[in-house]
């Protein structure tokens, strides 16, 4: 029996931002299918939803890969895949794997040979690094920066040198109610000429990107508390 | 006079993926404005008819960023933002500024006080990445590799250390025609235990992405010639 394939469905990053993320083919592709592996069911059946589900919600069937179900193994999410039917995994926003668990279970169909599918859609990393004005011809995504003070302020420097070492962007990101702090660090740490750009709320109604220099930023700061943000960082 | 805004707008990276690529946003923006800075406008042209473009052609007015526009100056492809019309911005496969040029555009931009948005759309960098099954919470794009031969085969071995010191998954891409040489070099230097990801023609009916060991992929080398692809290695 042929094996069924595993397509990788971006969702949203934002609320209200339905017609800024899906493609005709990804609402094609979610009206196919009918078994989903998923980071939150909740949300998930919210995004099907959204993004204009046909099918009946009772008709489907969705695994959560919360951490409580992780912990007891991810073999019977495939159960379908090998029957031949087709699966969509979906995280909690932007794109499975990406900065996003989802990775391992990509993997685990690689390993099984089941064809992988991914589809077009939001990625803040993307979105911020487009539209950042650095270079996109190399860059560094580095999740989240060490949380104690000395530590960042020297992740922060080790990064500025790395920067400028390989004419490189530097992006990472911060959970949102740390982000004031972050910028704090930030601002306090790197050189005045070094350009950081903060993008933030994106694709949403208050959606927030900026590039200036360091020194720049010190005479205004912005309010980023609670807002979904992401830092990039780039010295020539 | 307020200013005009600067979209960011991604094309599609293979013939007939249009459905794979424009969301109703991108094709509500391009029906909105009526002026782009692209980096080849026969292929600018194409890609907006593609989308859905009503407006005659005729109307638009189309700045080229191509090499001999370069040198003499972008100043004037800011004045209709700056007298506040908004304007697009579109290279030739992806999204703008990544692997791509553009990036200078959007620099200028954030200097004079534009607005700048990037809409969501296709970036090969993203969908190889989340198709790969690597860890997508850290990873490196590093463009081309160098071409001379020692050179290139030290560099994987450098890739290779920083996957394993970084947990990073490590990105590169090179010129299609000389796609089927730099594998058999990877296949070469790489470690028999190295995961090596080849995402190939990603959009298009053709496409293919497959992670595999090094050993494993000695064994059925896939042709690769001229066929857009993106390598990813990941060493744990």
């Amino acid at each position: 029996m042929p094996l069924g394939t595993l397509y990788l469905i971006p969702v949203p990053l934002a609320d209200e931002a339905a017609a800024k993320s899906f493609t005709p083919y990804l609402v094609d592709t979610i009206n196919s299918i009918k078994e989903y592996i998923v980071e939150n069911e909740k949300t998930a059946r919210k995004f099907l939803k959204e993004a204009g589900l046909k099918t009946p919600q009772s008709e489907l069937l969705i695994h959560d890969y919360s951490k409580h179900n992780r912990d007891s193994g991810t073999g019977e999410f495939f159960k379908g895949l090998q029957v031949g039917k087709s699966v969509g995994l979906m995280s909690e926003a932007g794109c499975p794997g990406i900065a996003d668990p989802g990775a391992e279970i990509v993997e685990k169909a690689h390993r099984m040979g089941i064809k992988v599918v991914p589809l077009v859609g939001p990625s803040s990393i993307l979105l911020a690094l487009m539209a950042s004005g650095f270079n996109g011809q190399s860059f560094t995504f580095h999740g989240y920066l060490p949380i104690d003070k000395a530590e960042r302020s020297k992740k922060i420097k080790e990064l500025e040198n790395l920067s400028e070492k390989n004419d490189q962007t530097q992006i990472f990101i911060e959970t949102p109610f740390r982000n004031n702090p972050m910028l704090e660090e930030i601002l306090k740490t790197a050189h005045p000429k070094t350009r950081l750009c903060i993008a933030a709320d994106l694709t949403s109604a208050t959606e927030f990107v900026q590039t200036k220099t360091i020194a720049e930023w010190q005479k205004k700061v912005p309010e980023l508390h609670k807002r979904p943000a992401i830092f990039l960082l780039f010295h020539r």
